[in-house]
């Protein structure tokens, strides 16, 4: 088989695009059904890549509008690439090769949230934030937590497997993914799973469409485990005197058997990006912020407290359980992106995932190709996960060369370390020239053929790592 | 499409299987391939079926063992059942069709465990108690904890998708899978995931591969997520007054926000059993134990004897964090399966699950259908997972058509209420006849499509649930 690198198809032919919009709009009405410029809010994502429009933008209401939709573009072999929050960073819901845009933001609303079944049912255009505070509200838990979960979408988080801090103790979407409906690519409707929150009967396809960025089938109908929500949690900034330092202090945390929720990382050079915005203790030069939940968190803070006290590479600990002094101490982190944003034109922000032990490695890899490559760089992220966001920094275009190098030494540094391209992000459109490094032909094939059962004429999000050749579809 | 329900196959013809033995015994040696009564020690698992006996034992004792068993059974198109622990409760392990029975407890060995990483490789077939200590002693924690620990193994525990009480709070053995090495039916080597804790890269094949009961391939090393081991647990057994008491207390707990580790149910008739075996306090009727991780524990177990001691449902409670005064509040549960044989000569236990909140009105279903069809019966299970345990039990030849009566009930009671037929057993060759009224035609259809790209030839486990007609392989 031809892998993912091979070159883009041909988009739709114009002809048989224009006929397929005729059929949609007769079917869904035109206020469903947006061109020009009114497509323009749904035709990008949050990543930098560059893409063509979509020839359309379709606002599915209802599950019978997605399936319509898919039938639709069936019927005319036209590409669709389904898009949520548009929160993606991989270019994921980037129309590629043209096509149709299948927005499900507007088929929103939480269905239920069951305190005695403790799950959640909701529709792919809810808010992650939303679900939480719903959550919340009822005295409930749900662990996933990316960084933009203000603005992400679950239908995007389904698609993308998203993590963030809290994946360290409680997993990734997919661990809390009980059951999904979808439209298949083929147009079939398919109800996976339900709300049981345990199930060992046949293939778990919804732990397969988990992760899947919109190539296997669009998800109108999204069923979530809950917790009980913790009556506590801990929040504890340690500040130390170096990376090396926090490296060695991550890993005696947990070798002393405490169970942190989140164990998160900001390397020398990202501390001092946010060094202006926020007091930074004196001799603090990396920092670590970890947050345990339970009841009786004070016992925990004690004793990482003497831990901690007697750790040379430790130079200040802050920990708090009120909710308003522990958002402080999350401040350093909050504060990055707009702080970055200050002392760099462009970044590119990358989210590799090496096997835990290996992320002091990995960070000394990063240096390395820094100064190899003369790239600004700095890290921060998911240090009990392993799963770093390693950024680039540039200012001028004569860089991006450059740039472009040390991205390929990082993702080569990542896999030689038993690494994988994207903790938490996916794949999309950025990490395709890397995918045949990490996945064999052999998964590649198998990959490709579970694509084909979902999705037999290669109408979903074609042209990107899903599916091999054929998904490569020439129109 | 056909459903997994049509006919069984035929066997393979004679002289293929004769020539296969040949093939077979001449790649690997004499000394791995067993036929006749040194067969018989591995012909059964821990269900009740009846079955016809393998034409042939392969004791793989390495992963060249396993492709190339897998290569000659392509090349002869006869069948291959990968057997691990021989534990299941479901018939997954028996050769239906005849064919090779392929061992893989011959290929053990705890490979790696990594404080650094948190992370286990194992080869399929370490018991999973051994995994245990050896965690333990590194004061890690693999949580999954099916009861028969003692004796199932990793390979049969991914297969199956294995739960236990734990799987509450911490997800069944899919969740802690991140990489399996398989060798396909199709005879290929697939290394999938690795040792990152997360991973959004491609379709998670590792997590289709989980619960797939060796109908995909076979898996030749397992590596697992780890967490560091709790400092304290804390065990606690609520002797409530009835049934639907017991079930109103295990709401009211999680309701007041409390995450136990696991959350065990055991009925007034299962109490009944282990009456005369364990001091049972006056009143107390049916059980709830739970457990819960962490430090600082004792803060929990005063705020729960608080909650407790104003429920005019609970009679008495005993609390213990000291591992043998722990050990002995789970006498009870443990007591089960000998104080059982002892009040009947025969009994079926099944694992269904429905969602949490309705695991009430399904011990009504129960007990409805207990008395419509005069079988008596016993439940315990997982109430935290509405993963009911629902016991069956005859003593005369003659009652077994009532039994199978009130197990056709029992599922289609689990069914109408959103439940799934197993939790945590898997299918097997016990639940084949409901089958197609879980999953959908379509869904049905999609699996088979799976199988068929794993598994071309289709001599992986057939004549069981995976992979409709195309699994129903006519040699």
């Amino acid at each position: 088989m031809t892998d993912a690198q091979q070159a883009p198809p041909a988009t739709s032919a114009p002809s048989a695009t224009r006929a397929a919009l005729r059929a949609l709009t007769a079917a869904l009405g035109p206020s469903k059904v947006a061109t020009g410029d009114a497509m323009l809010p749904w035709s990008r994502d949050d990543s930098p890549y560059p893409s063509p429009l979509p020839d359309a933008v379709v606002h599915a209401a209802s599950e019978d509008d997605v399936q319509t939709t898919i039938r639709i573009a069936n019927e005319y072999n036209i590409p669709v690439v389904p898009r949520a929050g548009g929160t993606g960073r991989t270019g994921a819901a980037l129309p590629l090769h043209g096509g149709i845009i299948l927005a499900t933001d507007s088929l929103s609303g939480i269905e239920e949230i069951s305190k005695e079944d403790l799950t959640a049912v909701v529709r792919p255009g809810v808010v992650l934030g939303d679900l939480h505070a719903a959550c919340t509200e009822m005295g409930l838990f749900y662990p996933p937590d990316p960084s933009s979960l203000g603005t992400c979408m679950l239908g995007g988080n389904v698609a993308t497997n998203a993590g963030g801090p809290r994946a360290f103790l409680y997993g990734s979407t997919r661990s809390w993914l009980l059951g999904v409906d979808v439209i298949t690519g083929g147009g079939e409707r398919l109800v996976l799973g339900g709300k049981t929150r345990k199930r060992s009967s046949g293939y778990e396809l919804s732990q397969l469409f988990a992760g899947s960025e919109g190539t296997l089938g669009v998800a109108t109908r999204i069923t979530l485990k809950l917790l009980p929500k913790p009556p506590e949690t801990l929040t504890v900034a340690i500040w130390c005197r170096s990376d090396p330092g926090a490296a060695a202090v991550a890993a005696t945390i947990l070798a002393a058997r405490f169970s942190p929720a989140c164990l998160e990382f900001l390397d020398e050079r990202t501390v001092d990006v946010v060094r202006g915005e926020l007091v930074v203790p004196e001799g603090g030069r990396a920092l670590l912020i970890a947050e345990f939940d339970g009841e009786g968190v004070e016992v925990i803070a004690e004793r990482l407290g003497n831990l901690l006290s007697g750790l040379p590479d430790v130079c200040v600990v802050h920990a708090a359980v009120d909710p308003s002094r522990r958002e402080a101490l999350w401040g350093v982190r909050r504060a990055l992106s707009l702080a970055t944003r200050r002392v760099t034109r462009h970044k590119i922000s990358e989210d590799v995932v090496v096997p835990r032990g290996s992320a002091g490695a990995l960070l000394d890899d990063v240096a390395r190709i820094g100064e190899l490559h003369r790239v600004r760089h700095l890290t921060y992220g998911h240090a009990g996960d392993g799963n770093l966001h390693v950024n680039f920094l540039w200012n001028d275009e004569d860089e991006k060369p450059r740039v472009d190098a040390a991205l390929d030494a990082l993702f080569r540094a990542t896999l030689a370390r038993g690494g994988s391209l994207s903790g938490e992000h996916g794949i999309g459109i950025a990490k395709v020239p890397w995918f045949a490094a990490e996945h064999s032909a052999t998964s590649r094939a198998l990959q490709a053929a579970h694509k084909a059962a979902w999705d037999p004429k290669g109408i979903l999000n074609p042209g990107k790592w899903a599916g091999g050749d054929r998904n490569h579809r020439e129109c």
